[in-house]
């Protein structure tokens, strides 16, 4: 049979009968203090909270209650100062480095108390869903900045007109604005969106216990007042056994990441030599260690790249949290790291995306070089269908002009009157007023459409989501 | 340079100015007729909406508009009767169909006038929109039958006592309704974000054409109240490149089998022959064919399996958007297929899980004989804690108690009171009272705990978020 | 307690017991029938082996052997014919369809016998990994197709010159026959690869039974050399539990999907109208329903959106596996319908680009027109370092020349040797060699660079690898 | 426009002509030194060979070379001592730093030559490579523990008898040691792969220069044979762009862990109370800090968690290549710290495992206790098989078997001979025969069955794997 011969492994909090050593290999693999140090003031508001309802219930006194909060107040301040010092091996996790420093401030007969009908498991949910509640907070401000920046250029560019692509190729004129406000409309569905995750993580798990509840009758309303959340986890083993907060955190992030990466896309390819649409900050762009002319979209080739580190850590959790039974499993734990990197990710990628259009250069004359008459081919089709003929005939003699341009070798708008007439009889003399890019965007004056006064409702409307907090 | 020897591509819609034929491989890789023929009567709809937009601002005449709807509706009947007769090489999509057959129906010079201001592009974003939105509220109603089954089933079997466990060691006792409502709890928590989401797909793309919007002044407002849209996508290019509302469903989804996965997990190890605490009926069983004896729990093997499914469509839609510049690209033709199976996975499943729930027989005394006194050690520390010893202290005695109990080699209920006395002094007669189960579930009646006052609490929850429609 | 009262279910193999009914959902979710049909004669092959080892070892008679081998001699033919026949709701997977139809030819006393000591846990292993194999055999021939064309025409137009990218933006001159071989080196590595993979599919699990193995002393090397496989999976559990086959398949198709995802990309941006260096054949492009000036490259983007479809099945199929404990699940169900769609997803996709390559037209005119001389900033750099300048400030001097060309608003060889010489007194009269791309492409005559030679080179290993089978 | 009032970025390798300054996020969003550092030996490693081939053609002279070598030995010891000193802002990535400090200790005239021909493009690639490469060397050193743990204990106790599982239903009697060796042959299929990886990998890009290779015919074989490499990434194009080698590298460590998230699955389950058949040392379960009782298997459960995490990286990155056009984009950087995390969360984990199992109790008792007669169904259907009976007809007599047992509320094995024989005349006496755990298990003696002989043979060919390096 396998040999035990492990060395006693004092000084842990499940230490009681545990006669075993540890693998030093094994200590690392488990502790997560390094990362869950995080979440350092939000397990002392946790545990003042907790106190407070146990002082309420009489399983602290007033004066133990005091001397709880003041020891706290201490280890709060060491954290903040820097002068906290993690006691390597023994401070396996946040919860124990902060109740180990308590004892010493406040001495362990008070201290011991704290735990009292509390578990690690409701203790790190509560953590967590803490510390998150707040991240999306500055989150959100990051993406209304980002809101607030292509609305403010979408209005004062609203003149300028450039290709609109689909497929990659050059389909329709559109306003410059429009693309803008394009990715506006994605931007703005997640700060819907990420309100809504956030009050679904603003739930209360404290109470819990391990996973059956508390059995000294707390007062768990009052907790989850004291700090601010907006109601309860009510099952006792969901409260525990749940990381769905921070699975759907990073589905939100990843949609957020997957729409910045288009946009970073869309930018990279408008920033090559061939089409010279825009050209980045020199803060935002780095150069070659070889090619002494280059200018490296580096900025927007992150985020593009930070997309799928993003998406990694939700399919990875989600893959962690599929294969487990129900309440707390120590595959838990391999929620915090991603978490971290996740919301740091996701935060720095909108701030960057946000310094880089706020300096983003423009060259609108390229815009206009790179429209080509034969992306006015539909006009040309709807001229024909306001003269009265079916839209399926208008597509195919437009579509013959194209070909007859291609022919001759010439832009569609330098066939003559006659050679159009040619094509078809029902062409008259205003049809060469079809080829004009200014008017086409205007045109389209539907909803949501490229006019001016299209676009400015468009822009209307992001302003009133940016307010609705 | 590259040989371009292709046969006229006859019949097609694009086909205008095209001279080349096509690869029997590049026909079916391209054309979506097999399976975006789900949305046909969503086509229709969305078609006669539009037509009659058109009506109102003089584009279609009245009579106009009537044969096309006369026309929509022999279609649709057809669809509805199965004599559709798709034309292969022809029929490439539904659009393409359904216009197609209308113009048969109703001669091509007014068929040819429908697709005036309108692209392939709005139309399938409009069509997918509109499927979805209908297919959500029958997984609502899915999810509302297995949340009645779990209210239900709680609420009569509330009595039974069973183990409670933390990484899948005996922790302690809890109810079995209790057990239920935790999944209860997920499934709750689905639902709400089930209305979210479906909320957020109810908006209307019709009238966002190719990419840059409607140039015939076309009244978006009026097709979405039509189609019984909550609202609109604003910008044009955002109604035609935008596949989140897929990618939301599918996050949602993902989430909802991940649940039921451990839902599942938990039922396959509880009716393993060594729990023994349940057993499915034979419906969702099936055997062996070498080995007589087996009864296995294929039902939860297959959603536990299809979760992983489900995550896949999700996953590859990700990464398919991720990699593509703003508006369409053909890539979204990749969301329809797995949108289609990701439907029905989960609809599927969750009719599963209701069926399985609703005839799973349970073995009340095998869950009583799988509970062990260790499992009331923390109930042993309370007591201590009830007489005022700190919880840490506590937490070390009972500790001793457990380790005397596994030294004597009897059930730590039947050490004598003085052997518990000999662990620590302040243990009193009442310490005997400790080891009961029915007591210790009533013991943690805070809210969410798993007393019967505080399980009929998290019942009537689960009852108020069902009438919450 | 929950009802049970369930019809039988007469006529399953696994019925002797069972005294239930089933869902019709519940029918449907489990059969496989569908889908597993595919491997029709995979299944007869490896049934026929198997009878014949249970001859060897007496358990069946030598006519009773000949038997079934006429019995599914016409079972194959009924397939091949399409005359077999299906029985809905009995014949639940390819395993029982094809024991049943055999039964009713030769009679189910002798056709009873064929399952002695297998199980369907090992046969289904059986039949999925002989068809497999044969399809990767299918694969590898496709690949080679594939870099066959991109050695033919790397050959063929080695003497055009392109930009050379990096970032996306103009970097270095490059031969386009450079560009196509980069990706003939990454199809390379996917064939290498594939052959590995491979072989490692091509193992026997025949003769595992349910998971413990053979109680007859089958002979499981004689089955696997009947059927071609290169050994045994030894374990028996091993053998019934394991899909990495599967999930190795998925890994390699991903990856070739990601380089095909990559070249299609490259090849999409090529064919905008700004940059223009490629044309697609009519065959592979398509145009647009509403903007008849359109042709889109449909068939580079299906490509690259179904690459992102490769990676869900692998993604999925990875989350169901790593769920599971040991041996057969039913879970392992879900790895059929997502490996047959992977297999044809990577089979098309290869088709349709060996398509693309074969058919695509070049522009070398308008590649010559996107170099720029700044690309050649490194080569003067290069100049001053033959003249023995430390590369480093060789690279700051040729920063300078590109900066004094811009602010001078002329290309850098349009730079007087006099503008030149003010930046560097090193610079000499033959500086203006530099500025040749023909000689620049030649000068990186290193192992795998730009020269002429260099490039045979590459196309002489592509040679070898596909010879080297 | 947009504004562009950058102070300058003095002090970039980069900085010849940018005039821009930075902002904060963006630096510490680009720079990579914080992670790249791990590359610091194999990046002086690579300039070495480097400045040696650089001699060797003339470029730098023999002294220049030595005075590189000898700075770059004091550069490796001083980041071995812990004493190189990182300059913020200044050392963006690892080879900036070492030129920098190569700079200042033997001059930057000699040390500014260093980087002639080169790029960190091909630098970065040859890092990583060379790092990865020594890595996975280590890797397979741990798995070789690992399975030589497996050989040794399943040699050792190969006499105990458990119940083997499928649907985690008790399914037929196996050997310890085969549940054992059924891993033993996953971890083996790694081990073969792992490789065929690291083969892949170990080849050179050195000498690929930015992207179109090297300008002064540098011999790149000899910095290959230099480098330990077993050849040349050919294409330099390739060479620059590619980190399929990560990709391969990921995907093995995530089917690795799938393994070992199998086999932790397993032993979680079997360390449970109900099961009760291994427990674990406690250097590898922690406690609980509310139940003194409980001893929780975290070490596996973490391995099952890190699962996730490893599969995160994996899909992360295939997304961020993916979307990316070809050579060298700056995405690419988003590959280096998950692999980092993936290598250490892999070789971990491999070592937990084997400590885990070196370490691990066994309880033979329980798992012959968990076996139960009707367990010998098979056994019971093949003694009726051996009497000439079909064998789809003896099923259905040991199904009738079974329900008699189930009928009578007795253990099959407690049935008399005349009820035996009431099912079936052709039971004869020798049937209660059939009724012994060890004979069942012997009776599979077919090769990879569970019979004595043919387990020892899969731990003979484990062993020759092992010594098949």
């Amino acid at each position: 049979m396998a040999a035990q011969k492990d060395a006693p492994a004092a000084g842990k909090l499940w230490g009681g009968r545990f006669t075993g050593g540890t693998d030093p290999i094994m200590v690392q693999y488990n502790e997560s203090i390094y990362f869950d140090r995080a979440f350092y003031s939000q397990d002392i508001r946790g545990s003042v909270a907790f106190a407070r309802a146990n002082q309420k219930t009489g399983l602290l006194t007033e004066q133990e209650f005091n001397e709880i909060e003041r020891g706290f107040k201490q280890v709060l301040k060491e954290w903040e100062d820097g002068t906290f010092t993690i006691q390597p091996g023994v401070d396996e996790d946040i919860h124990t480095a902060n109740e180990r420093r308590l004892g010493e401030i406040i001495g362990t007969a008070i201290a011991g108390k704290l735990h009292t009908g509390r578990s690690r498991n409701d203790q790190v949910a509560t953590d967590m869903r803490l510390w998150l509640r707040d991240q999306l907070e500055i989150l959100e401000g990051y993406l209304i900045a980002l809101l607030k920046v292509v609305a403010a250029r979408a209005e004062k560019e609203i003149d300028h007109v450039m290709p609109g692509y689909t497929h990659l190729q050059r389909a329709q004129p559109i306003r410059w604005s429009h693309w803008m406000l394009l990715y506006g409309s994605f931007f703005a569905s997640d700060l819907e969106r990420l309100r809504q995750v956030r009050a679904r993580i603003n739930k209360s798990p404290l109470g819990c216990g391990a996973l059956a509840g508390n059995p000294f009758d707390i007062d768990r309303d009052a907790m989850a007042a004291e700090l601010g959340f907006d109601g309860l986890i009510m099952n006792s083993m969901a409260g525990v056994g749940d990381r769905d907060f921070v699975v759907e955190t990073m589905q939100w992030g990843s949609t957020l990441m997957m729409h910045l990466s288009r946009w970073a896309e869309d930018l990279i390819i408008y920033s090559t030599g061939e089409f010279s649409f825009v050209k980045l900050a020199d803060t935002y762009s780095t150069g070659s260690s070889l090619m002494p002319q280059k200018k490296n979209p580096d900025s927007l080739e992150l985020i593009r790249g930070k997309s799928g580190r993003a998406f990694g850590h939700m399919t990875g959790l989600m893959m962690s949290i599929k294969g487990i039974p129900s309440t707390y499993n120590k595959d838990l734990q391999e929620s915090v790291e991603p978490l971290l990197d996740h919301v740091k990710t996701v935060g720095d990628s909108i701030q960057i995306a946000t310094g880089v259009l706020s300096t983003l250069s423009i060259f609108p004359e390229n815009m206009l070089r790179s429209l080509s008459p034969d992306m006015l081919a539909t006009d040309l089709a709807d001229y024909l269908v306001r003269k009265g003929v079916p839209f399926r005939e208008t597509h195919h003699i437009s579509g013959r002009v194209v070909a007859l341009a291609e022919k001759e070798g010439r832009p569609m708008d330098q066939l003559t009157f006659e050679q159009l007439r040619g094509v078809d009889a029902r062409f008259e003399q205003d049809v060469l007023g079809v080829f004009d890019y200014q008017k086409s965007v205007e045109m389209r004056s539907a909803k949501g459409g490229t006019s001016k006064s299209a676009v400015l409702e468009q822009i209307e409307a992001v302003k009133k989501i940016l307010a609705a907090n």
